[in-house]
């Protein structure tokens, strides 16, 4: 089989940049490791940066999120009982949108299968030959059958498991790593959120977050032991938890209910430079991953998708190599400041095992800054809603 | 003897309150560990913020700080070769003062002596009394001579490790205390300063400060190990570290010289809470230490010296004890916020022994971010200059 550009990776970034580059006419073939129904059933993110809601639209795939998204004007920070907010729109003159990853997934699909875009399922043992070459090619399998598509680029959407980085020489790649001492259990539960607009809650019991899908699907998360396991919290210790870690005031609304899924993330922050190798591009987890707080995963494997969409235009439409050249250096400049906005709010709401009585005292300290001071907030805000492309 | 206010201390925070008092005929009487020459060798920060500029009017000392002090309506950052300028009169509309702690004190020396306002020299065995009661005194040697100062209010301006604060009972008191893992080396020199505004220069080397006292008296600094010695570093070895430390074209224009001066200072963050016990107010170092990133030391000492001074004048003028009465709540407001400043701009400027890769890339894309953002800088700005009373 032959293509243009060989996408490895059927999640978000790999889709929106197959249907970006359908809609100039760009030849695409997606790989994905599983089928779609799973891809479908992974819980992740849901608040959507301006920049991913414009490529949505770009790739003809936003109606459904203009209809059923929810734009939210600020977010909500607490500590103990205290609460504050900082107004986006006031600040930057734009709001987020809340629409669930898995929803946009669902979109991009539907656009894929609208518009006939190729995309295989159950692929096995990818291995992606002569990247630093003319003639790349992904060897792969799909029910024991081996299969080989030549094409002139490969886009590395396959996440931070993926063999898309492994294929890049150690001698070329060079990886920055921190590991959080703590996860985040969420759980999800058809319940109403418990405000209109998201909690971040910093509480001397730990970092807690409400957050929601819709008005009757609420996601909450509470930070948690490394050694933890989801079946060591039964829905009710979640829910006390989580109304200690609130303020009062809020706990007193929380409408409790059966989860109907439960699950437990590590945080990490991790980056790998350069993203591209030859004709390799590696886009979104595959090259870099964030702690949640601030949701800027998948806002910012939208950015990926952004310069690398342009890049491959700018070859096949105008016979240019100065975007692909300029890839790897532009989107790591967005997503290193990504990497500092998310460690930055870690930092700021989450309990640390080494904190010591005076680190505790500069977070709170900080988060009052925060509190009072406009320049901070329009500061935090701008990086909220998405610092520009 | 009998005053109003024993102030135990005689540095600047102790004179600008005792003088302070004197414009509004409060009496008090300064004691003073050391000798007037011995105080006047201290060699200190430099850069005054307005709030400490007004008090220093309002104690009828700013003559001689106003004509020889330097406005300075920036300052800049460098990080290897980079550097860039945080513009604080366009960001908040006022300017610093660049004036050296030592020229402060002598001014209040000055008007001390000028109004004839008591100070004792040489002053050893200090037992603050009664400081619980309404009738505190003061037991204190000069020259093997015992004395007893019976007053209404103790402050204790008497520095990091004077009795003030140790006079308050360990049950009562809690202190929050961070140690750097570093020092900084200083040397003064009679050469024209490299810049006319300061340059806080990050490197891989570590940091760096160029400082100044006037057109002809350079003041830098350079991060060193806590091992190190004064007499470990020749002039030709300090010039030389300073100059990898900071741009390339800054270091052609470094004008070097013997050093008139050459010490060593650790480099705390502490904070002790409540600054009141009875009627004994803590002011300045005896309360809390700043790292001298950012120069927040004797601004802060200032700070308190404006809540206690308007405490005391309510007190005596209206028969008020609510200003005394929220005199720790108020001063420790600011502090921690000043705390919180100099903690983060001297995280960001160091480096740390225990840095990981990941860690030093988020500094420099913290320092990044503060170049590209105006909110971040009008926030930088506004704790430089200093924030409102």
């Amino acid at each position: 089989m032959k293509t243009q550009v060989a996408i490895i990776g059927g999640g978000p970034s790999g889709l929106l940049l197959a249907q970006l580059l359908h809609t100039r006419g760009i030849d695409s073939v997606v790989l994905e490791r599983k089928t779609k129904d799973y891809v479908l059933s992974r819980i992740r993110a849901g608040v959507l940066e301006q920049g991913l809601i414009k490529l949505m639209q770009e790739a003809g795939c936003a109606t459904r999120l203009h209809a059923e998204g929810i734009p939210h004007d600020g977010t909500l920070i607490s500590y103990g009982d205290e609460m504050f907010r900082i107004d986006f729109t006031e600040h930057t003159g734009t709001p987020v949108m809340v629409y669930g990853q898995t929803e946009v997934t669902r979109d991009l699909y539907e656009a894929r299968e609208k518009t006939g875009g190729k995309i295989e399922f159950n692929v096995e043992d990818v291995v992606i030959h002569g990247a630093d070459t003319d003639t790349p090619h992904v060897y792969y399998t799909v029910d024991g059958t081996a299969h080989r598509l030549d094409c002139d680029f490969v886009a590395g959407c396959d996440g931070f498991h993926g063999v898309s980085r492994q294929t890049i020489p150690l001698d070329v790649r060079k990886e920055y790593e921190k590991i959080y001492p703590f996860g985040w259990l969420g759980i999800l539960s058809e319940t109403p959120p418990v405000n209109h607009e998201l909690i971040y809650a910093n509480s001397p019991r730990g970092f807690a977050l409400c957050s929601m899908r819709n008005e009757n699907l609420s996601r909450y998360y509470i930070q948690c032991s490394l050694s933890d396991k989801p079946e060591d919290w039964t829905d009710e210790a979640f829910w006390q938890e989580l109304k200690r870690r609130i303020p009062a005031d809020q706990a007193a609304n929380l409408v409790t209910g059966p989860s109907i899924e439960k699950s437990i993330a590590p945080l990490r922050s991790f980056v790998t430079e350069p993203m591209r190798w030859g004709r390799l591009f590696l886009c979104g987890d595959a090259a870099h991953i964030v702690p949640p707080t601030g949701a800027k995963g998948l806002n910012t494997a939208a950015s990926d998708v952004h310069y690398l969409y342009n890049g491959l235009r700018d070859f096949y439409e105008n016979n240019s190599t100065e975007g692909i050249d300029t890839y790897s250096q532009k989107a790591l400049a967005r997503v290193w400041k990504a990497e500092r906005f998310s460690w930055w709010f870690s930092s700021l709401m989450h309990t640390y095992p080494d904190q010591s009585e005076f680190d505790l005292k500069m977070q709170v300290a900080e988060i009052e800054f925060l509190r009072s001071n406009k320049a901070a907030q329009k500061s935090m805000a701008e990086n909220y809603i998405g610092l520009p492309y």
